[in-house]
C-alpha cells in the first residue's frame, strides 16, 4: 500500500496510460481487473463513443478505472460533462491548464491527476488541487515536453518540488524500471508502450507487430516546430524529419502532417504513411501478451529486483 | 562488493567521468581517495600535460585511478603510449573503435572500459575484449548518441545484450539515482556533472556557478548536424540552435563553432560565448561540495533508499 494505491483503491500502483487509438474499454477493464488502473484514452473518441466505452468498461470490471482527457482537445468540455455524468472514479487530464476543471471534478468526488513534463507545471498542478501528478520523461511515446527532461532526471526533480504523489512515466515497461522509478521517488508508474502490445489493446495488428520488432534508436522525438511527438520511424517520419532538418516552417509542417495520420497508422494499420506514437522502451518489448500477464510479470520482477538489491551494500 | 568494485579494486562502484577542462589530477585523486574511481579527462590535454597529471595523481593517491581517452582525438595513440608507460591501472576509451587498442592495453595489465550509447556498439565492445562498458544515456552532458536513448531505457537494453558489467551514466548525481541504475541492471555508475561542481574540479568558477544555478530545461542536445552535444543554454548555444533550426549545413555550423569554444567556456569562464558541456541533472545540483562529501552523500543516500524500498511491497 502507498498513497497511489490508496488514492485509487487499487492493488498495484501501475497505471495503464490513456492512449489514442490503443486504449478503449477492453484494455482499460483488463488492466483494472488485474489490479492496476486502466484508463480509457478519450483523445481519439467522439462523445458518443466515449460514453459507450465508459459503460462497457463498467460492465467489464467492478474495479476502479479512469478516463484520460487531453484538455486542448475540441471535445474536452463535453468529455468532462460525460465523466461526471457517468460517475467515472478517476480522470487524468493532460495537455492543458490543470486549474480549468480540477475543482469541478473533485467536487463530484472524482480523483484528478494531471500529466506534466516540467517543474513549473508540476507546481501549478499542486496549486490547482490535483490529487497526483504524472511526470512524463522524454523517452515516452507520443506528445512530449519542450525541456526534453528524461525520467531519470524528471522524477527526483518533481518529487523534490511537490508534496502530492508523483507517478513516473516514460521508459517503464518492466518491474526493474518500476523499482527504479520508485527509487527515484515516484509512488506509481504509468505505462503506455508495453500495453499497446497486448491482446486487449485496440492498436492495429500491423502497428503492434512494428512495436514488437522495434529496436534501439527506432523512435525519435520529432515535429518540434508544432508539438513535439515521439514516433516510430517509417516513411512518414522520414519525410517529416528531413523537412524539419531543412528548416521548414510550422505551416509547411502542418501541411505534410495533414489530418487523420495517427488513426491511419495506429488504428487502420498503414505503418508506412501513418503516425505511429510509441516510446523508446518499445526497443525491449518483444512479445504480445495479455494485460494481466503484463501486470503479473511487472509485479513479480519488481519483487525479485527488491530481493536482489537487498544484498547490495557498500 | 560486485564485479565493478572487484575489477578496479575500489570501495564504491562510483566512477567520476573523465571530462574535458574539468577533471585533472586534483579531482581524480580526490575521488579515488574517497573510495570511488577518479578519471583524468585527457581530451583537453596535450601529451606533456597528461603525463604531468598522471604523475601528480599518483603522488596524491595510493588508490587506483584512470585516464579517459577519446579515440577520435589527434593525440590518441600518443596518449595510449603514455598510459602504458606510466602504468596507469585503468583506461576508459570513448568516441572511436574499442577494438583498436584494447588488446594492447590489456596485455600490459591495464583494465579497459569503453563508453557507448547503443546496443550495436556494446556488443562490439564485448567482442573486442573490454572489461566493462559505460552505457551513457541521452541526458548526459557533452557528446551523445544519435539514438537519443535515455538511461532508463539504455541500461536494461545493454545489460540484456552483453555479459560484461555495465556502468550507467547520464542523469546520475545522487544515491537514489545510483540505486535506480542498479535496479535497471547496472553494476556501477559514472557521474560527471555532480563532480564539475566540486572544489577539486578545474572548471572555471563562472561555469561552476552556472551549473549550480541551472534548472529544468536549461540544457539541450544540439549540434546534431556535426556531433551531437548537450550544452547549457547561453548566447553561443542560442546562436547555434537558431542556425540549426533554420536548416544550416554542417560546414556553416563548423564555422559558427570555431575553435577553442569549450576551453573558453569551461576553463576560461566566458559563460556567454563559450561551449558549456553539462548534463540535464545539473537541474538538481545546487551546492558546491568536496569530492569526498559528494561520494559520502551518494553512498549514504544509496543505503537509505535501499532501506526505504525494503518495506515497499505489493
Amino acid at each position: 500500500m502507498n498513497r497511489i494505491t490508496k488514492l485509487f483503491g487499487i492493488q498495484y500502483p501501475v497505471i495503464q496510460g490513456g492512449m489514442i487509438w490503443c486504449s478503449g474499454w477492453e484494455l482499460a477493464s483488463a488492466v483494472s481487473n488485474a489490479g492496476g488502473l486502466g484508463l480509457i484514452g478519450s483523445g481519439s473518441m467522439n462523445p458518443d463513443i466515449l460514453r459507450e466505452h465508459i459503460q462497457k468498461c463498467r460492465k467489464a470490471t467492478s474495479k476502479p478505472f479512469g478516463v484520460n482527457i487531453p484538455l486542448i482537445f475540441s471535445h474536452a468540455e463535453e468529455f468532462i460533462n460525460i465523466v461526471v455524468d457517468e460517475k467515472v472514479p478517476v480522470v487524468f487530464t493532460s495537455a492543458g491548464n490543470p486549474a480549468k476543471y480540477t475543482s469541478h471534478l473533485k467536487e463530484t468526488g472524482i480523483k484528478v491527476v494531471h500529466v506534466i513534463a516540467n517543474k513549473k507545471s508540476a507546481i501549478k498542478c499542486q496549486d490547482s488541487g490535483v490529487d497526483a501528478i504524472v511526470a512524463e520523461g522524454f523517452e515516452a511515446g507520443g506528445h512530449n515536453g519542450r525541456e526534453e527532461t528524461t525520467t531519470m532526471v524528471l522524477i527526483p526533480m518533481i518529487t523534490q518540488a511537490v508534496d502530492i504523489p508523483v507517478i513516473a512515466a516514460g521508459g517503464i515497461a518492466t518491474g526493474k524500471a518500476m523499482f527504479a522509478a520508485m527509487a527515484l521517488g515516484a509512488e506509481g508508474v504509468q505505462i503506455g508502450s508495453r500495453f499497446v502490445a497486448t491482446h486487449e489493446s485496440s492498436a492495429h495488428k500491423n502497428f503492434k507487430d512494428m512495436v514488437l520488432q522495434a529496436g534501439d534508436g527506432d523512435t525519435l522525438l520529432t515535429l518540434k516546430s508544432l508539438i513535439a511527438v515521439r514516433l516510430l520511424k517509417n516513411n512518414f517520419f522520414n519525410r517529416v524529419f528531413e523537412k524539419e532538418k531543412a528548416g521548414a516552417l510550422p505551416e509547411e509542417m502542418l501541411k505534410i502532417l495533414g489530418e487523420g495520420r495517427s488513426k491511419l497508422g495506429m488504428f487502420d494499420g498503414d505503418t508506412d504513411e501513418g503516425e505511429l506514437e510509441i516510446g523508446q522502451v518499445s526497443a525491449i518489448i518483444n512479445e504480445q501478451k495479455s494485460a494481466s500477464e503484463v501486470i503479473n510479470e511487472i509485479i513479480n520482477e519488481f519483487n525479485d529486483t527488491k530481493e536482489i538489491l537487498k544484498n547490495t551494500g557498500f
